[in-house]
């Protein structure tokens, strides 16, 4: 290991949601720097502050410009940054705050959902080198037309990987409230284990599938700049879960975990006409109007129709419901149904690119446990179904079973601890 | 007038304390933009936001390094700014929001209480031509090492004058809580009138002598700039108090009105030798600590012996004691001795200039009232007396009542009205 180690350091929410828990972190990263590393910290808004924030928006207006969206809700990760940095002076620690603009966290225009272009960082960098802990406000970044961006829900996680794949750090730390990456949600999944380690493709597709743990894109930009990630608690500080680029050996299990969302709606066009460009003109409007479609299947046609079939966000069927009944009466489909009372499984495991029958035993474990299975996506690491809500638990516990999720510790040995 | 005016609109915390009132502000900005103004708008933090947040800090660190505290309570006015574009927008007024960076308002790097250098205001000249509503973060700006900057109380005062100086602005109207500048504090003096008009050489003198309805630097700003200023309230939208350089005609009374403040303590050291130096000793320390000496009264010495007495506010106490204690040793003072129970009386008026006797007139009233005087302090247009407080009501009311401030319109009329 490095004699001198940079650590990037993100806290969420919860982790500094009042003054106790804002000095419980301020203690942590002057542990952290009293053992000689070097470390940036990006903090997230304390606790509710930003949904107070969009909530006093609501209060105040019905129309409300993206520009001023970020403008206004960019402010709690500026009140978590200098409120950190005074608890680290209380400890003695010499910690200075960036906002987005000022570490030169470069992004695209889209207000409320902005991308990353470029991390310049001079400022970090000079701070540093003059021996201090700096703090960068997570979740925002400034537009290349100077003005103020936001980088949407998890964003802070993607400005903690951005930060340390940019400063080349040797590892990010995401403190959160759990304890690590689970292999299925505890709530739902009593005997679910912690990973003690997952690899990049497997995170994604975890991510995708609807694991909350990390933003997706936060993992996609660790993957492209191989960021060892360490998901932890900021309540317990036990070590977490190790998210590298490391291949899994042949003796570790096929499946890491199993994967349950129940934020999406199912979406079918029935008895669509089927001729080219039909599918075209429905996923364009959804995507002009920013719907994030996940799961999409097409049956087989059948006397000159077939049915459509797709999931997306709860959150966005306002939208999408206006456009999809325009799409399906413009190309002669017969009729829209809604479905909100689904949830999404998948089984998710780089062992399974090599390993055939992986999904036959899934769907032989639903089927005894007469879940019936609705719509079916894979890809080579995730098998997922959607079911109905009420066969989400049965679904989940037998799958976890069945893989042999429950017991054992599977995975070989954690990575050396950094402390 | 001229077709189109461009007006600078401040509104105080109180004016924006919840959402209600921030979309009666916004209906005050939209009804001056639709009667064919440009209007730049300065918003304070929502009503105790700013003292929230030092609360905020005050929970989790003793130690608070002037930059956090200014990357955090900046944070205010960035809330109140975007929430009122968006009302704005509610309105159908297109408009748009800035920062004190992004509005070009460069200070000097005192953090907590930064002067304005200059202002650019490339952007929001840019906005206006584009026939937007420009809304500027008050109280806030950058400095030359490019740190966000806080100006200190008053400061959003401070940035609207700056701004309407420098965008050469019609007028700029100062939002508050009361209706205007008034003859006495009327929860003092019960008969106090609502002037129509003052000029800054007495509006500044007012705010030295402790009015709390502009802050002094906003004044100083304005004078030096020729900036006319409507004080009035966001609460009943009549008109207020025009500050103007306009001299006042021979009819108007000799004195404007009567000012109280009971803010400050005055520290009196006794028996210093009488030799060259010493105040400047005793000055350049509290100076140095950022104490706001007021008053200075040094005594005729008697054996070789002198007392010299000052005023400063009571929140400074604290930092003031150990200097003063330590200087007075080392000057050999007998001893010091602080009164916290005191009162400042000032009688402003430009009139007073031409007019003899005025001084003689107030210690008379003063006497007949048995109201003891401890200090005094005079400059061409104000006589200021320390008293003790509880004199305070008895003194304000017979001098209001001495020198004609009871009854009857003594100004000419108030200027036109730009609605």
């Amino acid at each position: 290991m490095d004699p001198v180690a940079l650590i990037v350091q993100k806290y969420g929410g919860t982790s500094v949601a009042d003054p106790d828990r804002m000095r419980a972190v301020a203690e942590n990263v002057a542990f952290t720097r009293r053992h000689g590393n070097d470390v940036v910290v990006v903090p997230s808004a304390m606790g509710k502050t930003t949904d107070n924030l969009i909530k006093l928006a609501n209060d105040v207006s019905k129309t409300q410009p993206g520009r001023e969206m970020d403008m206004l809700i960019t402010t709690g990760e500026r009140i978590s940054m200098s409120l950190l940095c005074m608890a680290l002076a209380d400890l003695g620690i010499e910690a200075v705050s960036f906002t987005g603009s000022q570490a030169g966290i470069i992004t695209d225009s889209m207000h409320g959902k902005a991308k990353i272009l470029e991390v310049k960082g001079d400022r970090v960098r000079e701070a540093l080198a003059a021996g201090k802990v700096c703090v960068v406000a997570g979740f925002q970044g400034i537009s290349i037309e100077k003005e103020i961006t936001s980088l949407g829900r998890g964003g802070s996680d993607t400005t903690a990987v951005a930060l340390a794949a940019s400063l080349a750090a040797d590892s990010c730390e995401i403190y959160t409230d759990v304890t690590g990456v689970f292999s299925a949600d505890p709530r739902i999944v009593p005997q679910a284990r912690k990973l003690a380690r997952v690899n990049f493709d497997e995170m994604l597709e975890m991510a995708g599938a609807g694991s909350r743990v990390l933003a997706l894109r936060s993992v996609e930009f660790a993957r492209n700049h191989n960021v060892p990630v360490h998901v932890r608690s900021a309540f317990t500080w036990e070590p977490g879960t190790w998210v590298t680029d490391q291949e899994r050996s042949m003796e570790e299990p096929i499946i890491s975990g199993v994967v349950t969302d129940t934020t999406e709606s199912k979406v079918t066009i029935v008895a669509v006409p089927d001729r080219p460009g039909i599918a075209a003109a429905l996923f364009e409007g959804l995507a002009a109007a920013n719907v994030n479609v996940d799961m999409i299947v097409q049956n087989t046609s059948q006397d000159g129709t077939t049915d459509i079939s797709f999931t997306m966000p709860k959150a966005d069927m306002a939208t999408a419901e206006s456009i999809v009944g325009r799409v399906a009466a413009e190309i002669g489909a017969r009729g829209v149904s809604h479905d909100s009372d689904i949830a999404k499984i998948s089984l998710v495991g780089a062992g399974m690119k090599t390993s055939p029958g992986i999904a036959a035993k899934m769907f032989r474990t639903l089927a005894d446990e007469s879940v019936n299975i609705e719509m079916i996506s894979t890809s080579t690491i995730r098998i997922s179904v959607v079911t109905a809500a009420s066969g989400l638990e049965r679904a989940a516990r037998a799958l976890h079973t069945a893989f042999g999720l429950d017991s054992g510790q599977a995975y070989s040995a954690p990575l050396p601890e950094r402390k």
